[in-house]
């Protein structure tokens, strides 16, 4: 009789880079070598690095956001192998907690240089900046950012199973043929296997090259597995549904956010951090032809912070774009658009408009699809709750400007 | 004192042709005559059509939605002039009640033959179907979708003020652009001014031949006035803050709602009904510059149905389409990809696959963008609420089919 | 094909004495005659009274709470023969929907005299005082308490079948035995029956002569059967579950509330409103054996007005009473602590103790039980939701006191 | 720049007895030695001792439930001398995380034997029980109580100021007088002071031995300072505010909850655990003036478990006690009422009343004040959610009894 403490079945050291770890990887591919086995049923915590593993300082620059190596993330922790697990089985994940290093207590939030990795609203706002954000229990706020404070919808950025060969056979044929499709455009529309700063883990040097030259890089989410799919939703206490493609699953998990928005916009969006994930894993056997899985499905958890339905200012937008062009029923130009209308609100309040940039990545704003068949315009919205502020955001109020101070530019 | 009954500024006639009511119009145009005068400040109740008006019948058959004239819908209440509103206000609408006619208690939902209105998934399901619902107090239910129960989210689909000339000229000009551009397409891609069936209320002959060859469309919703935004929050209790941009502000409202889910994706996808919709409008002088609006703001109402975030069975969907083909962070192809893994995973129940497309469109789903930079795939998810089911749809439960009946479908 | 009206089983007449009406009654005995018949699984409008019979009148003097005959007060719209129910049975009751009357937008909140009907204040707050509150939609706000506007939590105050000979004579042995060993304190503790104003419906004389003598009065809720429970969360959507204790069931309603606080502490306390209830009836065969029923069940609707659980501000009570004595483990005690300490901290806005012993009688306030067992003190809550202000109310910010106008008061 | 781990304040050590730790204390007494100095603004972590400090074991015999000493409970951690605090200051605590010790993952649920302690309805169930609880992540079950799982509602039972001289006398006075009065009843109403097993943290012998002689006892809340209050929406992200009455203010806090219903109704009522807990530290000069304070207020946190409006099963039970006696407006005998009604239900799945008593007594159940001014009757309900059964509790449904082992009784 009695209880153990819940077995930790990987820790990492923030003190060493990522690429000597063995538990880490940073491509998705069948043969990256399990770091380790967990039983069906067992729960077990598992140490993450942040998405950039550790690029990114606390400081008052955005120098080390413009400059990021983006070869060198998603150092994802594992995979491990879940008995009993094989092809065509769903795996069931139980996001038990997620929490930051205890000595730790802070995250950031960035947004790319268009030249380097840019982001969704990077036409109009082509520079880097960063916001730094301080953990106070279950809280954070920004000297970057003042006026603001919100509880974390936190969980894990990037979760799945590694996929077959066959699927990342289809994966590298299917992106590999946008890449080709797009040479027109002006800017990177898909990932390929990329040799450089590729980490197989504990792979011997012959797999190593192997998973380097066809490993599918980590950045997109996919149908196949979910991956990096940033749904907000996926908190404390979520049940996620995945499919199994390889014997033993092959599980890994990564990319931590103590919170982050719908859309995730800036990309480097999230509240990036390191820290602790608690998972429960229980195989469901043939359950992907059972649920006539093809993606991920989840339930999310019961605690995420309640705003109240009244209690959010909604933006509408619609699929034309700020040069006046009408595009067909596009969600992405309608919710760009939507972004745009919370920014040009905001800035009443003395924000500059990357401090909003920020802000929408990281809070947790519901962004909808509201109609998509009314022709030509698809309607998208955005939901910013109004008590993560404190003063009041109403329209009907008169806007007075407070003052921002301003979140982190780079030096030059 | 006391209290007066709340006025009446539009009634309408169910059984006299829309044509024939100069309380309504098709088009939006700033020169409709205005059918009433509100004063600032003042409550009154408006009664709409169905957005049909009435073409779609309560019978087991959908034979009417095949054949319906498209022609022929969104008969608007209005225009109603607003006191001393003007082109830069904000009119200040808040939405005090929905309701369905007393003696019309039932609505219906569609599904449109791909050859007349088509829909969101019509390239997979392109026959006509129906479903009857039935409205019990807040609750609806349907003899067409059995085990299926739920409150309504009311609302109207169509909210807004008409346009400037100006502003008329820009609709015109960037639709057709894209109908010039889209030949290729094998779709109507936005619907140009139509003189057929145009009804412009009271307008005499030549004005209202005016408004039938000028006058937009009242399919899509459009940034600078909203219009059929088809927000399904846009419920009791909401306050909707829409820019002016004609003396009078000249509103007009309909389409209305029992219920709608986001992305109303079968297009006659809302629960349609006629009834009657209360309203509160307040102007807010030169609120346009104030709140840097370019479209419509909204703060939803406090009364929405609340499920817990714990019960919904939530979806993901990616930007590769069902043939295999990577789209770039294409939101509109990762919803669709969305709503078919819920079809594919309600299968299981029993339920054809139109009866899961009729319920997706009208039952209260909420649609998120969930991560919109991960290149090249666009996430999206679908959440369904577990508790309109009057079964356990939890992936861990056996799946026993249920005896489902049928939606309504052709004769032929 | 095609659908009905919903019946209205009840009509009442707002301008005709109640005591005139013969589907109105104001007494519960199990031979008041059937004023009409509905079937199982029947959907039915009721119309209903105020539970005053329309004394209060909509004017800004508190003479008419001052003087309200308490004899004349509950008149009952019923009792209804439910189809096929039998005692032993459980009548499920689904409330679809309460409604006003639509040329009656109004209700009050009253506090009584001290020496006529009195409060849970009594003792402190001894005058009479009144709030009308004027509705707009779903929400409601007062000239006579400004600066307040909410969302209505609207429900019966009153629902039950019958009782049989046997359950009515216990509740006169019980409440009789309570007055009889009460000669002491100077207050009435329980109303015994009255044949002063009784109205037994259409009963003839003899009948009507001993309902007045046998028949239980109105005002207190019992276990057996529900009765004047007083609420707040009956709203719309919520399924009660009644026993059953005569043939037919005879159901009555009443006491409409447009929104009504935990407690209704000063008695008229609710938003007090004529209007019409939509209810559905099921009769579950042998339900109270099933169920192990001695008292109603309830599953509330899923549309209550949500604030989230962060806005309200929650004060704490204890069994101390105002004067320093200490009671044992008593909630009614800590209850009304509960309450005063509500009434000081409001004061530092302007508002008058009365508004706010108004106020906390109707709003939807949140008053749990939260320690029971600690002896000698239990401590009770009483959550305010800050929403329902139009000023902020939380205790860091400074109080600057308003122009709050004042309650109705008599008029000496 | 770079951020600290967060301070703690005070660590416990759970292999040592309670009073050898001079950071502890368990009375009640404004001359108790600080343990340590927290700074205006300061975020600490505390350490905290389970309520028995430790003498319930994870096991599955009630005997340590039934033989708890009830002189060696509430080891309080503190008090801490808060800077620049003073009497008539309000101390606002932000309670920004709770968490179990991550060795020591679990808690437990006991009823005291009606001779050792007693609880809520131990008339009429006087036998020692207990049910442990484990925890995973946010989730926690019981092997004691099958068939449920829940979130917990984490939070502290216990925390306040110490009280000046004044008002510990005022305790002792008033309590007093309830014991002498009540020498008829058969059972404690209160406890006075007691100098058998006082810890007085770092006091020396002479002062100890005051402490012990005048200090109070840790049982009850009180209105002065909150104390013991057991109220279980004191979760992680609320702020209370409580006035302070000594220098310093001299702040405790313990008894942590890893869940609690309302009303904590078998005593040892909540998941009691040992843990750690993160509070900030706030002092708001001149507070209880401006505030009005008597009693502590608090803003509930935004992360409370929501299950949705509708998904409660609710009792409702009134002031006639199991004997028939009618009881006027008495809130107590109406929630035991109340409980009662739940017990009889839950038994039909097969449960033993000894574990939906342990279950209520922890489960985030909502005890209401429903109505309290419906002369004789008060009306209380309590809302179970359904959701935390993996089986439908609904009426409607039949009862299939299902296999619910027992409970921890007594070894005899």
């Amino acid at each position: 009789m009695g209880h153990k403490k819940i077995r930790t079945a990987l820790t990492v050291d923030l003190n060493k880079p990522a690429w000597e770890q063995p538990g880490l990887h940073n491509r998705w591919h069948p043969d990256v070598p399990a770091c380790g086995t967990i039983a069906n049923n067992e729960v077990v915590k598992i140490e993450c690095l942040d998405w950039t593993g550790g690029q990114i300082k606390n400081n008052d620059s955005a120098d080390d956001v413009k400059d990021v190596d983006l070869t060198q993330i998603h150092y994802l922790s594992g995979p491990f192998e879940i008995e009993t697990a094989e092809p065509g089985d769903v795996l069931l994940v139980e996001i038990q907690d997620v929490q930051p290093f205890e000595d730790h207590p802070w995250g950031f939030t960035g947004v790319f240089d268009k030249n380097n990795g840019g982001g969704f609203l990077d036409e109009i706002y082509p520079k880097a900046a960063k916001a730094i954000w301080d953990f106070e229990g279950i809280f954070c706020s920004s000297r970057h950012i003042p006026h603001v404070r919100f509880a974390g919808l936190i969980h894990p950025g990037i979760l799945g199973c590694a996929p077959s060969a066959e699927i990342l056979a289809e994966w590298n044929r299917r992106e590999g043929e946008l890449i080709a499709a797009s040479t027109a455009l002006q800017r990177d529309v898909a990932k390929p296997p990329e040799p450089r700063n590729a980490h197989a883990g504990s792979a011997d040097e012959s797999l190593k090259e192997k998973v380097a030259r066809e490993g599918a890089r980590t950045i997109p989410g996919r149908p196949e597995h979910g991956g990096n799919c940033d749904i907000k939703n996926l908190s404390r206490g979520s049940k996620v549904y995945l499919p199994v493609h390889v014997p033993g699953a092959k599980f890994s998990v990564g990319d931590l956010h103590f919170s982050q928005g719908d859309g995730e916009i800036s990309f480097c969006g999230a509240i990036e951090m390191a820290g602790i994930i608690t998972l429960k894993f229980t195989v469901l056997k043939g359950g992907m032809a059972k649920m006539g899985m093809k993606s991920p499905i989840f339930q999310p958890g019961p605690v995420e912070p309640q705003f109240g339905p009244g209690r959010y200012l909604t933006f509408e937008g619609f699929s034309v774009d700020e040069n006046g062009k009408q595009h067909y029923l596009d969600a992405t130009v309608a919710y760009r658009q939507t972004c745009l209308r919370v920014i040009e609100y905001l800035r009443r309040y003395g924000y500059d408009d990357y401090q909003i940039y920020l802000l929408l990545s990281c809070a947790p704003v519901q962004g909808h699809i509201a109609g998509l068949v009314d022709i030509p315009n698809a309607c998208t919205t955005l939901g910013v709750p109004m008590d993560i502020f404190d003063f009041d955001i109403r329209p009907e109020g008169e806007a007075v400007q407070l003052d921002m101070g301003s979140c982190a530019f780079t030096s030059e």
